[in-house]
């Protein structure tokens, strides 16, 4: 994966958390995604097509997932709901958003979001894809952007 | 969500169970898919962007999934591994690109595959989408694929 398309989801993270949640995010040092990552509680996953391909994974804890949802909608949140699983997967879609637009030139379009809740799953990217694993530390814990993102061949662009 | 796009996802998972696994599926009646849909074991998902936009999950229990990919990879395979995740994977990406090959006239382009993979988990969509959960039966096990797909307005099919 390109090092330049990281840089967009990460100020795009930092700016819907700032601006949409009040909420300032730290950034750590962004690593490469081991193949036996560890599980995560709540992930919203997007898909990105255009003149690259891939996946966003905004991972976070039950936790953090329901402080989110509550600065996302201005109301409190005590428990996971169907709610939160809504709020998620629509800041998921806003960072994706906020991305695509600094990466004019890849023409992605982003599919629709879904929210994966459990314990202890793991999400596999293909062998072909090294995703990067990005931290970013907030006032309510972790939270991670998992990037998987690879250009597509030029000749099969039309049939993408 | 258009019945429209249901019948492509059909007809491209039984030609792909058929013709690459050697494996004969049964359809039973597509349903909407209730919020608190059944959790899931493996879990391979895509997402589709174009003139509508959406996602497929193609949902297995770990013996179908294991059973799929012996027969993808024409050699045995006795546990979950990442070989499994791979093939489930991939087989996701088949299925979705022989759909959107029968869906021309949306212009879809498909994302790289995930494949989710735990106990307990569930996959929401967002609440603006019905999702349809289509059933088959396989001699190895149920075979469920859930697919979300909705139109993009128009005016905005410029900037997605």
């Amino acid at each position: 994966m390109k090092v330049e398309y990281i840089n967009p989801f990460i100020t795009s993270v930092v700016s819907v958390y700032d601006t949409m949640l009040g909420c300032s995010l730290t950034r750590g040092k962004p690593y490469l995604r081991e193949k036996n990552a560890p599980p995560h509680e709540v992930s919203g996953i997007i898909g990105l097509s255009g003149k690259a391909k891939g996946t966003v994974v905004l991972c976070l804890s039950e936790k953090v997932a329901i402080k989110s949802t509550e600065a996302f909608l201005g109301e409190p949140c005590s428990e996971m709901s169907s709610e939160v699983a809504d709020a998620i997967g629509e800041l998921t879609n806003i960072i994706a958003g906020g991305a695509k637009a600094q990466l004019e030139e890849l023409h992605l379009s982003v599919s629709l979001p879904n929210v994966i809740i459990g314990r202890g799953y793991t999400v596999d990217f293909p062998k072909s894809v090294a995703p990067v694993c990005i931290p970013f530390e907030s006032p309510w814990g972790p939270v991670i952007v998992e990037l998987g993102l690879v250009d597509v061949p030029q000749d099969a662009q039309a049939t993408v």
